[in-house]
């Protein structure tokens, strides 16, 4: 079968074949339909992601398909010839290859209305979505006023679902993007309030919409200098949770400026909230996202790539983060 | 009177000759008998302080002295004649002058086994102090193991502080300091677990302590690339809390590293804990630290200067930090 393969201390990886693996108890052999590009794998790549694996090893944390063998086990035979959305396997092998094999439990049949083209995209994006709203209703909120949520990569596909979901939710997004260009692009599709971190008077026009709005709970994915900038402009005692890092450097935090107003910062992480969801919350949750991705939880996608040209696709991914996803189509 | 004072833009404060001021509604003058200085004191001069005042200022947040004139109202009358524990009023001014006019809610009467020297030292380190502790309780502990504190700056007085409430609540205090002759300072008084951050192999012992002690509470005076090594050697799920910053540099975190730990960081300033705090737990607090302070929440005192010579206090205490206390005597 044909795989994209990472070697170890590499970078770029490239398109092999490779054999077929066999499903073990439990676990499901999964033909591949389509598999995304995600920022997350972007940080797998570059060895920087909080899961290791041994190498060489296939990138990807979802994608979907047609499950095509069972392993022993209850829900690996219930999975047999259903269509599902499926994540990779924490300690194997990821979701770019021809076949994938995974635990049974890492699969969700998809309903009716899901295409194998959303139900690709199913996991990582609705499921941070989700995420935001859960740690936004958690945060402590002692004044029990409105608040407003903050949002860094304002026009990623991630971006984009948040705004919808808040608008659902009736809670008052703002977008913070890198460029005017997708201030314009988020405005022309409706979206309230979008403030470009490139202004000049970028830091007064966020501290306005942040004080009028009470934006208190803040997602920074991009962190370096904006997410000080970010803290200046909140009302004291906001919390900042740290999702990204698409400036590629450390966060540089103010320690004055930490101390006078009480304001928070935390690391959010996908794998790490799921894990302290039970079984139940995961199925609701996965549910509820099937019930949205036709509208608020959907992705557009941009191009897709057959898996010899995955250098092409990452390299399209890159330059074109907020024109939709990139799926790798097997 | 002599007072010194802090001219705006200034950063080296002068002793002048001003008039005595009168007490309002509800104040007290005081004659002070002594004050410290502090690190938030030196933050203060540098214009990096919390509270802003109108220029010029004196500086100085605590001190001792007798009650010599009353404002009107019950606790002003209640006050008079007796020597007291008092702190500057946040909007006028501070502790390092002959005479201050401050609430009489800012004064505490001094039991008779505190004395004057104590006295002018028992706000800011001790109750410090105590809210280390109360933050430590409060840090959420879904494991309900045993958990230790890491403080940083521990050998200077607060963390001396902080060693011996540890040591009296059986709570393992794990102290960072920034010099090998601090680590036989306080081992030599007895202190079990001390690290020095000028050590090449420093993260490697503080990683194995922490570990072993499961140090999940730090706190961190120091700032700068210190704050992300803190977080490399701690559990995960460990929370941060930044209290000053000695380095005089912004805290370089690793987004990556945050994302993937689910550490936390917030910021501690003693003012903002002691604002959510009743009346009543402010009082017992108070007796607190007057029944330990012959103990645990006693400071060595390294030197006294009267206010003339107040370049050459503050020079001799950021000199001298961990040596124990600069008083300013008047």
């Amino acid at each position: 079968m044909k795989a994209i393969l990472l070697a170890e201390g590499g970078v770029t990886p490239e398109c092999k074949n490779i054999a077929v693996p066999q499903p073990c108890p439990g676990e499901v052999l999964v033909k591949m339909y389509a598999a995304p590009i995600n920022p997350s794998d972007l940080a797998f790549l570059k060895g920087g992601y909080g899961i290791k694996r041994p190498f060489p090893t296939v990138p990807g944390f979802e994608g979907s398909g047609t499950v095509v063998a069972a392993g022993k086990g209850l829900l690996p035979k219930l999975w047999l010839g259903k269509t599902v959305a499926c994540a990779g396997s924490p300690k194997n092998s990821g979701t770019w290859a021809e076949y994938m094999v995974t635990g049974a439990s890492s699969c969700v049949p998809l309903s009716k209305n899901v295409s194998l083209d959303q139900g690709a995209m199913m996991f990582v994006n609705p499921m941070t979505a989700l995420a935001f709203f859960d740690l936004y209703e958690k945060t402590p909120n002692p004044g029990k006023q409105q608040r407003a949520i903050i949002n860094t990569a304002g026009a990623s596909s991630l971006g984009k679902m948040v705004i919808k979901l808040g608008k659902k939710k009736g809670i008052k997004i703002i977008s913070v993007v890198r460029r005017q260009e997708q201030v314009e692009t988020l405005k022309t599709e409706g979206t309230e309030y979008v403030v470009s971190s490139s202004d000049h008077d970028f830091e007064d026009q966020l501290k306005t919409l942040a004080h009028q709005l009470n934006a208190t709970v803040v997602f920074d994915a991009v962190c370096g200098t904006l997410s000080q900038k970010l803290l200046n402009c909140v009302p004291k005692g906001s919390k900042l949770f740290i999702y990204g890092r698409l400036s590629n450097e450390a966060c540089e935090i103010d320690a004055g400026e930490m101390i006078y107003t009480g304001n928070e910062i935390q690391g959010f992480w996908l794998t790490g909230w799921l894990h302290k969801k039970t079984m139940l919350q995961t199925f609701m949750n996965t549910r509820k996202v099937q019930s949205l991705i036709g509208n608020e939880l959907g992705s557009a996608i941009y191009k897709q790539f057959p898996p010899e040209k995955i250098a092409e696709a990452i390299e399209t991914y890159k330059r074109n983060m907020s024109k939709g996803k990139v799926l790798i189509r097997f």
